[in-house]
Parts: structure tokens; C-alpha cells; sequence
């Protein structure tokens, strides 16, 4: 990383963390050592605030309590839209109906997602992801979300927007075939699969996604985008 | 119904009713003067039962507690597939992360659902039915449910074998354009609908769903099919 803002590339991370503010987020990484700022991050819960806002959406919230200081500056007043993310133990029989309510009330139900994942592991097991949740709401409602997050192309050229960098200049480095490498590419980017973290090896043979190189990790990233300025 | 049962006719109730074992359901209406027994009801638990026995699953059960007493002989030891009902208070964060782990943890998951409604009124409003849940763990681990309950060709088929009666000389009756007509229908039996219950006037503009014909309540279709004997 020290690497990357030393050369002068204009840097900016890609997550999809939902169940916790960029600043908790951040704080976590720099307490890893990462040099990293709130200001460098894209997340879906900022991009989905500015979409309802230009819009002029008043969301319903299913999310992770850490998660709705992002919205503060929201107008929340007689929804209009229902906004879901990995709301976690919110996601309540209780919460689930009303989240339902809402958008089942709407002549033309809006749906937001922050993201599509389809399940994640954790310290005590695996657990359903916001896709899934997202997926029952669609069906009551005969709906379908529009997702904010990683592999869709607008969060993708939010993040170009935010450096001011076109495509073609930028490249994607990650460890999710799908989410990562196949979002950046169907958005005109160049992307890196590292052989860290979520990678399996048969994430090499996956039948619509080619990174356009394999790494091992996060250091050879960077020693080839190094090599070609 | 007593007209029904006086001319010789024989006769099924079929319901998609899974909060509840068919005993409490009988009593239900034999409580509002309908002549109705246990023998004579069709409904989800059983045939998903007759399933299990057939196919040596054993289940994981994520349904109604009221609804448990249905798969009493049922051996639930070791789970091989999970079967999910409208499990109501039952749908916790925590059972639904369950009956994933016990599906994903499966070389070849099978799920079987007990309906695909997509939602129901409750004197306190409208709740997710059982579809909306089935979706959310289809999606989450990439695998089609089975259905067993209306309008599933095979529950109706079951509904006929009990009365040893070929579908062309059946006739369905039911307020529901897709779930009781089409269903049927689809079977080879024909089928009315009643102007009552959940009966909306737009099912008359069903973009793939004619009934046989149209009757205002039940007295009227019994009055049809007595006069065509």
C-alpha cells in the first residue's frame, strides 16, 4: 500500500462490508497497520445514500444497527423505498414482515440492496447473507432490488468517479472472482486476482470470469503495476 | 357438502395448510358445522411425509411447532434434507441460519417446501409466507426446492389416488386462480372457481388461468355438478 501512494497512483478501496460504518471499518484496518483513511473508501451505504438522494427516496431500513450512522442525514419520514443490507440478528420475523409491509404498500415498490452475497462465514459458523433476504423480498413483492455494491457497474464507476480516473486507467485487485474481478472488467477496468483470502483454486477455472493475471498476493500486485508505469 | 356426500359423490378437502396437523384443522371446522374427518383431508405435512419415507430422507424441520406432531414417525436423526414449512415465529435468524448450514453442508442439497405462497393476511397484517423463505435459501445455496402442496401436480395427483379417481373425472372447487384452479387443471381435472374467499375480480383476467366456469359460492357449484350426473 506505503508502496502505491509513494509512486503517486491514485488508490481507492472497494468493500462490501455492510454491518459496520467506514469509520469502524477504517479504524480495524489501521489498527492492522494499513494506511488507509475513511475518505479513500467506497462502500455500498454511501453510494446507496447518494442514489436516494437524487431520487428523492425516503428509505425503510433493514440493516446492521452499526450500520445506520451512514444514514443519518437521510430523510426517513413515510418511506417510499426499502433499503436492506446484512442486517444480521435484525433480520427478525418481526423486521422481515415489516420490511415486507412497506414495500408491498408501494403502487411501484422500490427495493435497494447492498449487495447480493449469498452467505459468509463467521468465527461460529456460516450465515445467510443480505442476498438471500434480498431474494425473499423480491418474491413476496414480485420485485426486483437494485443492488449497490460490488460486482455492480455503478458502484464500480462511483469509485472511477470519486478518483477521477477513466476505466481503461484503472485496475481492480481482489480476491473475489465474481464480485471483485468480473464487476471491474464488465466495467471497462483491468483486474488482479490474488491467491489470498476468499481465492479457491478452482476460482481458475470459473466458467465466465478471466482475470487479466493471477498474483499471490497483494505485494506481487503491486510489484507488476509498478513495473509497467 | 352434505348434498356432495348424499349423492355418492366422493370427496376430498385439499389445503395447503401448514400451521397446523390436520386433526386441529378438522376440528376447526367441524367447529363451524362442516361434516368433515381427518381421512378426508389432502395437505402438505403427509404427502411430504409419504416423500421422506419413500426417498429415506430424514428431515430437518423448519415449520410451525404446531405442525411437528404431523412427522411424529418420521425418523430425524442425521438430517439429509431439510423440509420447510410456514414456520411463522419459527422463522428466527438463528433457525434459518440452521436449515442453510444443514442444506450446504450436503453434497447434493435437497430442500422440499411445504407451499410457494407468497404471502397471507393476519387479523394483525399481512406476513411472508413460506415462498419467501423458500427463495432465500434456494438462492443461498444454489438449489430448486420441491413443492409439495398446491399447485403442485403431484400433491393433486396424491388427492386422487386416496379416492381412486382418474383427474377427467374429477372437478376441483377452490377460491384460488393459480394455486387450486391451475393447479388442478394442469393435472387433467377441471376445475371451478367460487366468487368467495380470497377471490379478487381481476383472477378473471388471469393471463394464463380459465376456469371451467365461474360460480358465486359453493352451494352454486355443488348445484352445477348435481346436474350434471
Amino acid at each position: 500500500l506505503n508502496r502505491i501512494k509513494a509512486s503517486g497512483l491514485k488508490l481507492r478501496f472497494c468493500t462490501n462490508e455492510t454491518q459496520a460504518t467506514r469509520e469502524k471499518f477504517v479504524k480495524k484496518l489501521q489498527g492492522m497497520g494499513f494506511d488507509i483513511s475513511v475518505a479513500e473508501v467506497t462502500a455500498p451505504a454511501p453510494a446507496a445514500c447518494r442514489i436516494l438522494k437524487e431520487r428523492s427516496l425516503r428509505p425503510h431500513l433493514l440493516v446492521h444497527n452499526d450500520l445506520v450512522p451512514e444514514f443519518a442525514e437521510i430523510d426517513k419520514t413515510n418511506p417510499n423505498c426499502v433499503v436492506i443490507g446484512d442486517a444480521a440478528e435484525n433480520f427478525t420475523y418481526a423486521n422481515l414482515n415489516e420490511a415486507f409491509r412497506v414495500l408491498i404498500g408501494m403502487e411501484k415498490p422500490v427495493l435497494i440492496s447492498l449487495g447480493r452475497g449469498r452467505y459468509y462465514k463467521e468465527t461460529d459458523g456460516l450465515k445467510l447473507d443480505v442476498g438471500a433476504y434480498m431474494k425473499a423480498l423480491e418474491y413476496a413483492c414480485d420485485v426486483q432490488a437494485e443492488v449497490v455494491g460490488k460486482p455492480a457497474k455503478m458502484f464500480f464507476e462511483s469509485a472511477l468517479a470519486e478518483m477521477g480516473v477513466p476505466p481503461q486507467q484503472a485496475i481492480m485487485i481482489g480476491d473475489d472472482i465474481v464480485n471483485d474481478v468480473g464487476g471491474a472488467q464488465r466495467c471497462g477496468m483491468r483486474a488482479l486476482q490474488v491467491r489470498t483470502g476468499k481465492y479457491r483454486p478452482c476460482d481458475e477455472n470459473h466458467p465466465h470470469v478471466k482475470p487479466d493475471a493471477y498474483v499471490n498476493n497483494l505485494a506481487e500486485a503491486v510489484d507488476i503495476i509498478l513495473q509497467q508505469l
